[in-house]
């Protein structure tokens, strides 16, 4: 991280077990939280370490950093400078992602996001493509806990796996799934909304929340791209490019990278 | 608590919201906060203030306490009287419960259980029914953890709810359940499971826990039991006393407990 | 029925049980047989005998017809008239629901909707207010599969329970989003997506599909409704004509409805 | 399967969308429908089609088979050489799976049966490892159903992925599992059951039921194998025959299996 200027260490653990008394959950968890203490002492003024969680996966009984309660005792534990990670698909069916979002921007842990979307599991899908209501849920809170924007110390990635997809057209339509839901997110009629919510207008609440989701803002972002002098429809763009072909061509004959099996 | 001598004050809130937009989530996470706060300085010396978490029900789009790593943020930040409550009936499908009662342990936090089981949501079925193994695995914890015992600061408790059976003998089933899986998790050879997971015998490590598992320990509790003087069968023993007999004709004609509605 | 001029006779069974080895499943699901053919027997020309399912609730361990499987082995066996209903909300987390109306109405068992929306268990919220893009790909298929219009022979009903908001509201809040999702789902370019389907182009495909979800129809639909003298705000409409007011003001005093506990 | 004498050909399909819109679900049902048919055609007189659900992955959107009423409304189109394949790994959470085994028994239409165990998705796992309860549920509704025995027509088949423990010992280990289970099924007394039954008496059935699961089968199995000249504790004969260590020694060096990647 010194030598390559890196700001965040994202530490994303795959262990876990897959036996009821195959390990003792304890001493492991009381292990991570001396290593993680030696790797936190060597962080840098302008350094973070981000610690990721998920549900399940590498491991079936019990995976170390399962919930976004033991990153966050975890990075309580080590100091200001480790932050939470949120992937969107960690979570078990039914989660309120959006809550945990709030209560990490409250307890002013969340340091990023890994983005994407899920039907079942991680089936770290396009991001928005399974459920784009709870993004713009999601981009609502990051918005109204001070989270958005470069200042906010809240970094966006992107996490996806594409099986299917050809991978930059599928990012590109990962990217503006961000920006559209977000660009709702920003229609809320605050003001209003606060209003209804202390009135207690459940149906008017609701209605004004809803509102800002079922507007239409690709218009409006196109033409807040041309303005720019970016092009107004980006997959469009990049299937006129002919890259994608170019590449498919040029790669003929290559080795596929893989996990090393 | 004062008047009665009563030393844990058990808080589980039904609040929450049934639809996005309708409230604003971080405002009453800030508004519960403080409340807690003030219920918290009217605690006394041995007073303890315990916060239930729950994954959803009655609320249904969110709820304030939703899980343990908010009762956990809540109760940290309340003081070292406050502690987490935990239902076994109130976690997302999947969930890991006893990796929950190891981290609640291990950060001091853990300061009862209301206990019940369940196949879906919050069933508050008999203690142990639903997945006898499962309360297996977290008596093991509980144990482990230090959390076994009078002395140990950590309150058990049943919470079911009788639908369908008799609501004492059901209740005597539950205390049953949780007696015979204490005691298999007791049988546990922790020396020789600490050296297999030591070596990393999956197989010999998982095979020790569950040699105690699939002990029948009936007989030795029948045997306890009555050397203690009390009945070797307490399901037999109630069914021959007659009791819920009486109470059933005393009964008849009076009038039904109910919520009020 | 006969005595009412009513069509469908729909059943919904709460029965089950709550504790493996409370009774016999298979002897039950073979006297459910008998019952329903029965019933089935009574049926004039018109008239439909109409299965409804559910995962789970009120029974805990087995509910006698938890899923689209068994009420589809069931109406089988009794004829033609016999048809299956499916309630939104009766589904385990993460089920495919768009995929069993398809199968449905591709096997010609589709005979009816109860409509609701639920983030968990079956928590009969305002329809689409938990997932409008669900309400979009179901009302899509039922489309797509024939199902839509007076003569299809499916009957859609709404199935919800106002806990927190006034119920006539929460009804044509409900009615507007069924209408709003069935209107995008007009909306999609079929004959587009099926040259995008059968070239295999993934992200051309689902950016066809999107675009109808991703159209604001409301102002198209208040246009509409005013060209059938219909109010353009049908919100608004109801607040205005001081409807709610009046009722509430009625009805103090008087006896709340229940279940009769 | 006419050549090497083969009696089921077992269908699991990897086929689905990952995204809304990518395809087309109604018109692949009907093409698998064809597709099995010509399959079907082609099938002698005492060989079976055995067909197998999946809730979902390796396809995250749809899965063409995703539950046992799309194989069941498939193979019964099929004819009754056509039967399902329960895989008990497969299932929506929360699941009561040994319903679905009652009511293909019922049906007439279970064939065989993948076995392995999971806390959360697919994870084949150690047959019984995760919930043996469960597996003891299932073998009671098998032999309850009369699917037990080699004329039952029911195949039993492991379906486990090892990835940490050693893979003979961990398939005696889910032969063992299942062995015990099926002993402790045996075991339950079907003649009291059924008057508690039949008498109503809750808590008297599920006693009946889970004496039978908690009593040790262990020494009677061991005895029983002793009796036919077969080690008594298979896993410590494995271990004591160092057939694992020549194996391990003599692969050193050796290429890897795998998926062709």
């Amino acid at each position: 991280m010194h030598a390559t200027g890196s700001q965040d260490l994202k530490v994303w653990l795959a262990d876990g077990t897959n036996y009821p008394g195959q390990d003792d959950m304890r001493g492991r968890q009381d292990r991570l939280a001396e290593s993680l203490q030696e790797i936190y002492a060597g962080l840098g003024e302008n350094q973070r370490l981000v610690l990721e969680y998920k549900f399940f996966e590498p491991a079936f009984y019990h995976t170390d950093v399962p919930d976004w309660g033991t990153s966050y005792a975890q990075t309580l534990a080590l100091g200001e400078k480790a932050m939470v990670c949120l992937d969107t698909g960690h979570h078990a069916p039914g989660t309120n992602i959006e809550f945990i979002v709030m209560q990490l921007l409250r307890l002013g842990k969340l340091g990023s996001f890994d983005f994407n979307s899920r039907f079942y599991a991680d089936d770290d899908l396009i991001v928005g493509a399974a459920d784009p209501f709870q993004l713009f849920r999601i981009m609502y809170e990051v918005i109204r806990g001070g989270g958005f924007g470069k200042d906010s110390g809240v970094a966006l990635m992107l996490d996806q796996c594409h099986n299917l997809e050809e991978k930059i057209p599928g990012q590109i339509r990962s990217v503006l799934n961000v920006q559209e839901m977000t660009a709702r997110a920003m229609l809320v009629d605050t003001a209003a909304l606060g209003e209804a919510q202390h009135a207690g207008d459940v149906l008017a609440a609701n209605g004004i929340f809803n509102d800002a989701f079922y507007t239409d803002v690709r218009p409006i972002l196109a033409a807040w791209r041309e303005e720019r002098g970016l092009p107004a429809d980006p997959m469009a763009a990049f299937k006129a490019s002919g890259y994608q072909k170019q590449i498919n061509e040029d790669r003929v004959g290559g080795q596929q990278a893989g996990w090393g099996a």
